[in-house]
């Protein structure tokens, strides 16, 4: 489980997960110290192959950090299989500057996305950055979440209700009355007794 | 009306209006020659007062970037409103390294916040992320806004074949297949007839 994000300095040092692209090498230690001046945990550095995602599901790291030198679309793959099922803060340094590079990263939900700005005073500030986009993005992604579910219980709802009338000669009332009794009798929500009905329906035929 | 956004390099120099917080003075020039170097158009130097909106809506930028050396929260309002019909990629540069200004950054829309980074040789891909940043934001909030558009619209639909039903007696079937044929006779959207006729029976009573 994710832990909540907190707008006042973190009490304890954020631990970061460091995934270094196959040519980052050399600039790793930069980074590094960087992290560690900053007073960061580095959890652990790894690299992006196909054991990313169960790495990253052990750590639960505050962040994940790309350190990629030249296009890392490989590495974004990783990542996204990574952070499918629990987002977490990406932040990206990288000397590729192709606008296809940037986009790849933004699709991929990078919340900040560094050319050529490794500088060990500078990484404060970008990973403070990268978390207020973090947050807010997480916003808008629940509101997405939360409308989208909305609409779907509502069509549910609507096509058990007409189920129900037309199959069962019910008025809009009784067939709202109906799925209201069945939904208190078996304590599910409107949505899920509206589903149950159609599910049945379907093996019915 | 905004141009759309190209993933290829511009074919003209983006055009760029640069609001200038009060403290910012010493920092301009730096800015403006960074900008100018790297291709691209300034349209405007402007400060943030009540007179930047209606500057913005005239001279139609491809991109706003703030240079604030301390708190910029005015500037940042003046932007909010700037913008709120039209949204554009902002960049802001600053030396203000607090959460709650990030945040507040993120709030008003800020597509990069770039700490202590303003060196001319960084400028290019750090506007050339806030592109795609902005990019990728304006999909999610077209989807967004899509979203809450088919709830709004399926909620006024299902109020308007209820009133139909309960204050005419029609079946359900009968209230659809009215809005429908309404619509269809009106060269309406079945949601825009659905309003008119909650319109009417609200100020009927």
């Amino acid at each position: 489980m994710a832990s909540k994000r907190q707008s006042a300095p973190p009490a304890r040092p954020l631990r970061i997960v460091v995934v270094q692209a196959a040519d980052a090498a050399l600039r790793a230690q930069a980074l590094n110290v960087g992290l560690q001046e900053a007073g960061y945990e580095i959890v652990a550095s790894l690299p992006a192959d196909m054991h990313l995602p169960e790495q990253i599901a052990l750590l639960q790291p505050d962040m994940i950090i790309i350190d990629a030198e030249s296009d890392a679309r490989d590495v974004l793959e990783h990542i996204v299989i990574a952070t499918r099922d629990e987002r977490r803060p990406i932040v990206m340094f990288t000397e590729d500057d192709a606008t296809s590079s940037m986009e790849a990263a933004m699709a991929a939900g990078v919340s900040a996305y560094i050319v050529a700005g490794l500088q060990a005073e500078r990484i404060k500030p970008v990973l403070n950055v990268a978390l207020a986009r973090f947050k807010q993005e997480q916003k808008l992604l629940a509101e997405l979440d939360d409308t989208r579910h909305k609409l779907a219980e509502r069509k549910v709802i609507d096509r058990a209700k007409g189920l129900l009338m037309t199959r069962h000669g019910m008025t809009e009332d009784a067939a709202y009355q109906k799925l209201r009794t069945m939904a208190m009798n078996k304590n599910l929500k409107l949505a899920e007794i509206a589903q149950r009905i159609l599910d049945v329906e379907d093996l019915l035929g």
